[in-house]
């Protein structure tokens, strides 16, 4: 049995990922719901946040911690403070010196709408926002030791050893040879460390004891990696309606991705067991790790 | 007597300011001794962090800390922290998009050694490893609830309502009409808001009571303020030897600044006026605050 076949406790995933987009989604709204000045700031930095992102780095978080016992509710802020990274991470990379992408999620990227400028400093702000947001907390239950780890595992995972020093060795290594120690660094550092530090969060925020910690440790890690692997295969066979930007784009720009390494089957095998590899990790917990089992599947399965 | 004819306390501030700027590169140099990956990406993120910056924000929160009773050693690195800050700020402020500089602190910008795309890259790791800079504590002294407030007044000071707030405004005012309003918000915001924040850092740390704090709130603000204005005076006197970057570049450029507005000789005034006010703030505190006073006529006598 293929593993696109297997199903666990016949949870409706996409209900459960509406859902917990929807209580995200609120807090960003109600968090950014005071205008900032100047006007053209605010509205450049809400046209991306806002722009119909998955939001599931979030919910990862949630998830991680919804399974060490707790209430996701009281993590909102760290959570989504995450979302804000990522946010701010795509209108960089889409930048005109970066990338130079004009479309994302069927629409044109932040650059395009308001300029260069105004699109590195949208960029700033949110990922500056975001540390302001992982320090909220009015739940008592969470340590101020968690918070300060929480702050530190994010901006690891995001600066220079992390999702920083990942893009930079992607943007110096187009058109160079595909290499499998370069291409291993790229995955684990653009993608895998903030998707793994997503689900970390979920568990330090829960205090959770170490054997907990290491098992949602190596499921992010497998799934972040089985995450870009899979974007890498769909900038390839996906079509522009289905993926909200340009396809093809990596081949054209001469990206060192898995597909173009070991060729598109090899690409989709290893994505396969990445994501059971992640699934396995998740053996100590019963059935209250299901949706980090259907997140991994359903991950597997996206089109976008 | 004028103000620049004041001298506290017969202290050698140049000494004193030297002294700590050497504690702070230390620091600095310590944090950066093992080199990231990829290569260039480091040599992005320390050339410019080590291209000759006065390291007056830190200094100003070590001499905070200080006044308040506090070892400085103890909070290098918050106080470090935000020299990260501030020269992502220009690395960011400099490039092409922005204020297109080629020069800064007698070298060539970032962006003209590194390139485009890796100037915003060393711009966004040194803004991300601030904030995991600021986690760092061995000191139990210290609470976690004072790191987590600076953590959130350092966002709140240099993110989209402080310092990318002013900056975007900036931007975005060239070649308009001179008004106050907006004058005074960019010069609050871009530059004010941080300095500011820099000396209640240290307050915050020291765990001041609100009066203390109060007093060195004020004394930030007007310092800050002051700072800016002096700023915009050399760029229109200064020479490019004296500047380390090119002279004259805001009148070209249209900018909005307090010269432009009311003229250089109103201009000095009132940076005199704000320098005296800050000193004023500090008259709750005996000789201890006179670091403080002293850096204070220091940056109004400044060349550079």
């Amino acid at each position: 049995m293929g593993i696109n076949s297997i199903s666990y406790c016949k949870m409706d995933i996409k209900e459960y990922i509406n859902k917990k987009q929807f209580v995200i989604d609120n807090y960003l709204k109600n968090y950014f719901s005071s205008p900032i000045k100047p006007g053209i700031l605010y509205e450049s930095m809400t046209y991306s946040l806002f722009a119909g992102g998955k939001r599931i780095r979030p919910i990862l978080a949630l998830s991680a911690y919804e399974v060490c016992g707790g209430n996701p509710e009281h993590i909102l802020p760290q959570a989504s403070a995450i979302e804000l990274i990522h946010t701010y991470s795509l209108i960089h990379d889409d930048l005109p010196a970066m990338d130079n992408d004009d479309l994302r999620r069927g629409k044109p990227t932040n650059h395009k709408i308001f300029g260069e400028a105004v699109a590195i400093l949208a960029g700033d702000a949110l990922l500056t926002e975001a540390f302001k947001m992982m320090t909220e907390c009015e739940i008592k239950k969470i340590k101020k030791s968690s918070l300060l780890k929480v702050i530190k595992e994010l901006s690891s995972a995001s600066g220079a050893h992390g999702m920083v020093g990942g893009q930079a060795q992607d943007i110096i290594s187009e058109k160079s040879e595909p290499d499998k120690n370069t291409l291993e660094f790229i995955h684990t550092h653009k993608t895998a460390a903030l998707i793994r530090a997503s689900v970390r969060t979920g568990a330090i925020l829960a205090g959770s004891k170490k054997s907990i910690l290491n098992a949602l440790t190596k499921y992010g890690e497998c799934i972040g990696l089985a995450f870009q692997i899979i974007d890498d295969i769909l900038n390839i066979e996906g079509s522009i309606e289905e993926l909200g930007k340009s396809a093809g784009t990596d081949i054209e720009k001469g990206k060192m991705t898995y597909p173009a390494l070991y060729g598109n089957e090899k690409a989709k095998q290893k994505s396969e067991e990445l994501v059971s590899s992640g699934i396995s990790a998740l053996k100590i917990f019963s059935s209250e790790a299901d949706p980090l089992r259907e997140i991994a599947l359903y991950l597997l399965k996206r089109r976008a």
